[in-house]
């Protein structure tokens, strides 16, 4: 049994999600989200986001950690920013196995198609996750590269995070 | 008397130099860079830069940070990967006061025009700080916004990094 963190980095609201899987068989352990002020200088949002997902990795132990290729913005300051975000969620969980895994792949995994909207993504991580509630956008994405994670992370394509 | 830590974040390799200003004396205290393993998956190469600059921190003690204002490159990717390092870079030292300065104005401070090169900055760098020894150009650069930010800390322009 493998417990693992999947995770939607973003300055303004980082969603996580913690499943564990053994072999076909998914369980919903935990999920939430950790915003951060705009109000706040960056130094001080950036520490809180990474606060936040510390407590969250020594509340729940996960083993494996996954996040989805980066969506890269054509607004540089957009993609700096969410640079910023993303280097502080690496580092947070950078002492245990990080894989990145293609958008369109975590949807394969999980609706059957690198085409699937995001609607159809979430309804799958629902029914995927009997017991997991109301689920945020945020938090649904976590879930979902989690679930993509637990089916491709013994696959020959896995792709550790660039 | 104030210890202050200027930083010029990069993915690659990060400067940082220290320096204690009181008034308008300024003494340099050390100086140095972190250069991180371009084969080593990014995961491990941020945490590499987390830990050294903690080393850093835990060294000196510096009792303020500065960094320059961010170059937003026109490579969406670049952006995205110093946007990275840079989160790292802010969360470090984000348990102190963090002021991020505009290039124009490090310069202006430094050499009294925004518009100088590269080169003037360091042979001021070295004028003012006697005793610094050779410098890469990380270092300089990093020793440069510290020594702009003992000028600059008191200014109503000051800004804090965004």
């Amino acid at each position: 049994m493998i417990r693992i963190l999947g995770l939607d980095p973003s300055l303004t609201r980082t969603g996580w999600g913690l499943i564990e899987a053994e072999g076909n068989r998914l369980v919903h352990v935990a999920h939430g989200a950790i915003p951060t002020r705009p109000d706040m200088p960056m130094a001080a949002r950036l520490r809180a986001l990474h606060d936040g997902l510390c407590a969250v990795i020594a509340a729940h132990g996960p083993q494996e950690a996954a996040v989805e290729e980066v969506f890269v913005n054509r607004n540089p300051q957009s993609t700096l920013k969410l640079g910023q975000a993303r280097g502080v969620v690496l580092v947070a969980v950078g002492h245990l196995p990080v894989a990145e895994h293609a958008t369109r792949l975590v949807k394969k995994a999980l609706v059957g198609t690198g085409a699937a909207d995001k609607a159809q993504v979430s309804a799958m991580v629902a029914r995927l996750l009997p017991g997991c509630g109301p689920l945020g956008e945020d938090e649904a994405d976590a879930l979902a590269v989690a679930i993509a994670h637990a089916h491709l992370r013994t696959s020959p394509n896995r792709r550790t995070a660039a």
